[in-house]
């Protein structure tokens, strides 16, 4: 695990817990290029009310209005959970083609834990690593769970 | 097929031919609560420049401001082409019990051409009809991409 990946992912878990400040499930992403942080992004679905608004579609959503254009060429995207198949295709379809996260959703992880839809033959097939900062990002959705039960 | 889904996908080909007049790939939705079409989307990918903005995307966008909720209970959806990862990962988020789609895509489609994400262990499994209007609707795309070409 890089340096590099670390310094990006511990940005997510920033947002992850402004999520959680805010009483939503705690999950935040940044987009990076060259270098940058040129979006960044959390859950904010029950506050807008809103299915679509997980982490990564509010970063894609940013990152989108930045570059002008619907193609994140070379972008990383960094996230504290596995992408769920909505997101998972939304970064297929913006063309990321790295994908860092941190915990595993056994739930609804798409990018190798129910299914890997970075591995089927879509249009376009992101590269993508699991595990950064696991602990910590999973411990953030455990406390969060445990304190709504 | 009921001429009840007829009817409505019928309202889902005349944004699909909205979207095209627009330059945009001609994908057009329509979601429905008790008999009612309580939103409509449609492509809006290259005029918005953003990645997201499918016609499903759409439409559950306006259906969550609509019905104040991010679970759409109750809603059956329209679209004129079968969902791609993250349009048919947006369904299973909002949890759209019933779905129906026009034209099946041998590129994206993710409600049993590529794969099937509706069959698979998430959250929620939407039941799904394809093929509604196939001819119509995928004639539209047909076109569309003759002219570009």
């Amino acid at each position: 695990m890089s340096t590099e990946s670390i310094k990006y992912m511990a940005e997510a878990v920033k947002l992850a817990k402004e999520a959680c400040q805010d009483g939503e499930v705690p999950v935040g992403a940044v987009i990076v290029r060259d270098g940058k942080i040129i979006a960044t992004g959390r859950n904010r679905r029950e506050k807008e009310k809103n299915a679509l608004l997980h982490a990564e579609i509010d970063a894609i959503n940013n990152a989108c209005k930045t570059l002008g254009g619907w193609r994140l060429w070379n972008c990383e995207i960094y996230v504290t959970l596995e992408p769920c198949p909505m997101c998972a295709g939304a970064i297929i379809n913006a063309h990321i083609p790295n994908v860092y996260f941190g915990a595993y959703d056994y739930k609804n992880g798409s990018c190798g834990t129910v299914t890997n839809l970075f591995e089927m033959p879509y249009s376009f097939k992101p590269s993508c690593t699991g595990g950064i900062m696991e602990e910590e990002c999973a411990k953030l959705l455990k406390d969060f769970f445990k304190k709504l039960r």
